[in-house]
């Protein structure tokens, strides 16, 4: 009797897995709690009172009853009717005339961004991000073996110069870019919304070097202030913008419904990887979700959560101006979070851990969204989340460890 | 203006990606439906009307109401209240003394089946399924660039003795397999279930050639007569068997909840690969099979659908003797399927396409499960999704188009 040598039947694959950093937080996050009360700034959740419960309570009552479909398979591609309400979605929001036959309901972004890796990435690949970007891409991706090149952000956005020379670069090493990844708009981590100027200069870029780009609009929804840019799919005369819609920042991350909004040519690819991969999105979920775009109640949900959270963003600043005064942190237009450069002695892990443990404050480091070891003094902090009340007090006790 | 050449972005992986031969024959089934009533013998769907849609609107209103944590992310691994309730049910329902931490909980059996793909699955691995078997596994796996060898079962299941042979072909050649994948009881698409003695044989097998077998427990609650079988997973000594479990055939597979039962050794790894590519299961699905649990309902569910399935496919059975009588066909103890063969002569996918078109019933072509391109007279019929009083109607118009 002998037990099997495992590393023998795992494919090489294994190589490029890593455990998420901030996955090991949150389970020391989840420990803390069970022992005491904690002021959350670590998730990227909604706040689960500005959802609205109720209306789903009603809903899925009525979806389970009435509609035999909801407890069996859907199309991997989604409900008819779904795909046809995202389109109009699409219209209304992204400002895109999209064809439902393009558009795939996933789990979440995270399929979508899942299915994209799977498709078409290899290893050796090299992909363009944001530096920072969102830390769940970057391991996704990087378990498909590809090399990550990370573009610097300013206060408009990623840099879109820096990203023109470094296209160069590879194109005098006889390498190309496989895909340029970005958040737009209320950027994970930084909380940077991209300018429209910006936006422009991408665009050229894309056609002027023949590359593809994946919009992730995770926080389009959540937009405090008047923006004057319009989504990169919106500007996509040539087809290269691969959209990843998400309705987890409005209508609740545990419902796991996202969208990806393809060019036409790629989407009987994507099917038939996702088909046996999943079989279909969660379908009580789906049938939650068209209900609520079918009875016109988005909206209402989406501006209950833009005030709910422009007013946490605008105590979290003001907590911040007054107890970490003279700290750089970003002031976000759209999004959850803000991010924030410690004194360049300090390590975000460390102050992290702290915040936990003496004053049970919960934050992200920042070291894991950046691509290049960069960004050890950095904190992502969420400001959806914790209650309205609790917020200054838990900027207030990280100052005491930071000074 | 040009549109990007899309080929240039993708991997090589599209070379293994094939589209799934049954999604396009259930579009056609989906269309035919929306003209006319059709007879589905096709899907491996439930019937609706079986699982307990009111008490699921019972249990879904109450979790959103009370529960906050039903729309936000729980852990990748699944809700940890839920891996506690699915170690005690695989006690209760496989024989097997599961530690809670090494249940996780999946997207369905499928995401389950897919994690095994991504992490051990590499181009030129061999992997041993029953032939035929599980067309979307063969289309999952085959997206990982693996060479699928089938193994013939008869009436007592897998031929162990042939597996035998063609491990030691294996080795003599300088090969081995990764995994050995087998749906032990009422298998996809035959019906057939093991026979305890080839369960012994396989387990026998897996030790002295150091094998590690996928244990695809997706129809073991639904059981017709008394079985005398165990879960491979409960005599694996050696920790050689991951166990694909599923709630979908019982409580609905549009809930996507299904789990893996891992050696202890994998766990870690399988989270790593798991978390960024889905962030977590569908929350509230979650949530409505952990109160189905709690609350004792499962085994009332299941035996429900025991007793309407047996009756049904006691019905097709009748049918098949009456209509199309010596034909040779599988008796299921299990699960949702017969399997038929028809004259030589016959092809399965013509038949399928004419009896949907000529007299509405759906079948599903045996052809795409098998692994080496045999099977081309076969049909799959599903006994568990027709009404009760359109079965022997629906297999009458089959047969005047066999005869």
């Amino acid at each position: 009797m002998s037990k099997p040598d495992y590393m023998k039947f795992l494919s090489s694959k294994m190589n490029f897995v890593e455990p998420s950093p901030i996955r090991e937080m949150v389970s020391k996050i989840a420990k803390k709690s069970k022992e005491t009360a904690v002021v959350s700034f670590a998730a990227g959740d909604p706040d689960p009172d500005v959802i609205p419960r109720k209306l789903y309570a009603e809903l899925a009552r009525k979806i389970f009853e009435d509609e035999r479909r909801s407890v069996i398979y859907s199309p991997t591609e989604g409900l008819p009717e779904l795909r046809e309400e995202i389109a109009g979605f699409m219209r209304k929001y992204e400002q895109v005339e999209a064809d439902p036959d393009t558009i795939i309901v996933t789990g979440g972004g995270s399929q979508a961004i899942d299915l994209i890796g799977k498709l078409m990435l290899e290893p050796g690949d090299i992909v363009i991000v944001e530096n920072p970007s969102y830390v769940n891409t970057i391991l996704d991706w990087r378990q498909y073996g590809i090399k990550l090149i990370g573009v610097p952000m300013d206060e408009h956005g990623l840099k879109t110069d820096v990203l023109e020379e470094t296209i160069r670069r590879l194109r005098s090493e006889g390498k190309f870019a496989k895909l340029i990844y970005t958040i737009p708009t209320g950027q994970n981590p930084s909380g940077l919304t991209m300018s429209m100027d910006r936006r422009r200069h991408l665009m050229e870029l894309a056609s002027k070097y023949d590359l593809l780009i994946v919009e992730d609009g995770a926080y389009n929804y959540l937009v405090y202030e008047q923006l004057n840019v319009k989504p990169l799919k919106s500007m996509d005369e040539e087809n290269r913008v691969i959209f990843v819609g998400s309705f987890s920042k409005v209508l609740g991350t545990g419902l796991r419904v996202g969208w990806l909004n393809l060019p036409g040519e790629l989407v009987n690819l994507f099917k038939a990887v996702k088909g046996p991969s999943d079989m279909c999105p969660p379908v009580p979920s789906q049938f939650i979700v068209l209900e609520v775009l079918r009875a016109g109640l988005f909206e209402e949900i989406r501006s209950n959560a833009v005030k709910s959270y422009k007013e946490k963003r605008d105590i979290m600043l003001n907590a911040i101006a007054k107890h970490l005064t003279g700290l750089k942190h970003t002031k976000p237009v759209a999004g959850m979070f803000i991010f924030l450069w410690l004194p360049n002695h300090l390590d975000g892990w460390r102050i992290a851990e702290e915040a936990l443990e003496k004053y049970s404050v919960a934050t992200i480091p920042g070291a894991p969204f950046f691509t290049d070891g960069s960004g050890k003094n950095t904190l992502r902090l969420n400001f959806s989340m914790a209650p309205l009340d609790q917020i200054e007090k838990g900027v207030e006790k990280l100052s005491k460890l930071i000074k």
